[in-house]
């Protein structure tokens, strides 16, 4: 069995931000035993697996991803869509733009404190969207 | 075919650690032609492949990760849980907490100096769970 | 059904490139739903999706990791390989060794500017390995 799905995420603020919920109640039901994979058709946003309780876990995140590639480097030269532009790319590629998530028992088989991620590095994203595929 | 298996690593001490034999113990036998993944479900451990052979390899990883991010950073505001766990939460991250690998021949389809490496972030992380998928 | 494909990619200088089209004349047909997995059976290489326009993304993808991952870090103590080695195996870890990508209507569901990118970390990487399992 293959189900296929594309989901569009409305537009969210620079920064990390939990769509564990947004994004199951698009794939249900789900097979008793499978996979779901999703992937995220952009090139400055991306999804991630972390801590779902503490919303500092998502501040901090933001803050350490912009720390590592920094906008103002003048060695730059892809620059012309803005200074928050070629950071998201790089930073888009660290995280990765696609999950492969276990199913089991009909349910996405997540750690007690694992949420899925929506990363978005641009100042203005804008819709993002996800083909979630599910196999089972 | 569809098989899962959930798989529990013995506690690690922090750093990188080849686990390339305890994983594919569980999971065989294998099917002809097909497919892994690996999910750990945990948001301060990630997996990840690379060099099988010279011990100074995953030395260096930890030292380059954790320099990469470092503990002593004031800017935290997820403190809480020690100054090893926000540090932990960005590597996982940027690591990543599955791996889909070919199955080809009834094995892993791995290059020769690629193994499979738990990454322990946490100073005691304890034991490590892995959800492994197999579809053939 | 399942298709798997070795393809041998061609060597590239250090760097960033394009390598959509490549793939996907060694993987065609494709059928009508599924998923495709590359996997790089490299520890000094890496996969990625990122924009496939502007070629300064490409300059600055390899300017943004290099200088997260300096070579020149007295500390390593993996250095047999040469100054590029250690850097390489680390990058490789923080951008992945696998894609997996959607296929919708016989075609990689690919973002309009998204393509594949063969991260060659090293200075002479010589030809890469590249398994392809597709699944409809």
């Amino acid at each position: 069995m293959i189900k296929q799905t594309e989901i569009t995420l409305p537009s969210f603020g620079r920064g990390f931000h939990l769509v564990t919920g947004l994004i199951t109640e698009k794939i249900s039901p789900l097979p008793e035993t499978g996979l779901v994979n999703l992937f995220i058709k952009h090139t400055s946003a991306a999804l991630t697996i972390n801590e779902n309780a503490d919303p500092g876990v998502l501040t901090d995140m933001e803050y350490i991803m912009s720390k590592m590639v920094p906008e103002k480097d003048s060695n730059y030269v892809h620059t012309i869509e803005g200074p928050d532009d070629m950071p998201a790319h790089a930073k888009t590629t660290m995280t990765g733009i696609s999950l492969t998530i276990p199913v089991t028992g009909g349910r996405l088989n997540l750690g007690t404190w694992q949420g899925i991620y929506l990363c978005e590095f641009r100042n203005r994203g804008g819709n993002r969207k996800i083909v979630a595929t599910v196999y089972g």
